[in-house]
């Protein structure tokens, strides 16, 4: 069984592949620079995919971040550091759309059996393309997209961590004996991988670790 | 009105175009370089664009070609002259998905209306990703992938062509005032955009010039 999965480099997507490994897969992973503010994440990927014993890591320039509207990729639109009502200005327009149709592209090239992705809604930021139905919606059009599926043999799109909480997913990840270390969540990292404390992605991560009672193994700056 | 047109240089989405402009939309123009043989195709969008009054006009480099699997990104697989059984070895695995999800991308940042992408399924070479049944799990992905969805606002995706045959699009196009001959078809134009005459995609063209009763402008070799 042969997988492609998405790497961030961030806590979801290596307890992600962790899983996918542990159901057997071999595991092409893809990792994407869209214009994000640090490539320390993209470094973490690099390590994770090693660790986990990844068949291949790959890594695409995407020119995402050129249509601007996210915190993300425009370096003139603040990063938050506190949550508010509605969806952030880290969202990245069509961000998930973007990769997971990449995977497609290579999934079916590999002939995979399925993309792993490491989304979830419930410790999450509320960005659209994280939800369920988005999920569902996609894995329609993997469906239908492809060569393989005209044939009948559609590729399976596994979210695993869809209906887990940030808790949840790191007490995962210790039972797997992913070491949560390597991996970076923070928005704004510095290039040493250390993360700030203080936006969206460190609030969730922070808290996610004091609600499991695990120690937080995060390098702050 | 605002729309993303997905603009290859070729006959089907120089007319998108011309119908999206006739319908009244300010038109932002998007083209991709994903590895594909030539650059005539690319020129020639540009030529449209600037001559069916796009608003804007952009092109992204997107590393499809580097996975392969693909007579038109791969220069080891040869691009047949005869049209087979089964899809045909020019298909680029999720050409379409992944076009689709820039054009998402764009559309939300520009708040635009809706994307238009020139895909026909009646004289086609019979690509998964050009049928109705794409296009509609493709609408449902954007009703659910963006920011703007969460508030009720979708993006409409709209594929005029989609019942229309090879002679019923040239003839549209002639009454809309669209210059075939800025357009560029084949699979393997030269680098002054002169058709081989002989692949999948000229005789699809060749024929539907013949049965509309319109004469061929195509430059050929």
């Amino acid at each position: 069984m042969r997988a492609v999965v998405l790497l961030s480099g961030g806590l979801d997507s290596a307890t992600t592949l962790a899983i996918a490994r542990q159901r057997g897969f071999s595991c092409h992973t893809l990792s994407c620079h869209y214009g994000q503010r640090h490539e320390a994440e993209l470094t973490a990927a690099r390590s994770v995919a090693v660790a986990l014993g990844a068949a291949e890591h790959r890594e695409l320039e995407i020119p995402l971040g050129q249509f601007g509207g996210s915190a993300l990729t425009d370096p003139a639109i603040a990063v938050p550091e506190q949550g508010g009502a509605g969806i952030p200005v880290t969202y990245v327009p069509a961000r998930n759309t973007v990769l997971l149709s990449f995977a497609l592209a290579w999934a079916e090239v590999l002939a995979a059996d399925a993309i792993f992705i490491g989304v979830n809604a419930i410790d999450y930021s509320g960005y659209p393309d994280c939800r369920p139905e988005f999920i569902a919606a996609f894995q329609r059009v993997m469906a239908l997209a492809t060569k393989r599926t005209v044939a009948g043999g559609a590729i399976r799109l596994e979210a695993p961590l869809i209906g887990l909480g940030k808790a949840d997913i790191i007490r995962r990840g210790v039972d797997l004996g992913l070491d949560h270390a390597m991996t970076v969540s923070c928005y704004r990292a510095d290039d040493r991988g250390r993360a700030c404390g203080r936006c969206d992605a460190c609030r969730l991560r922070r808290e996610g670790f004091a609600a499991a009672g695990v120690a937080d193994p995060t390098r702050y700056v």
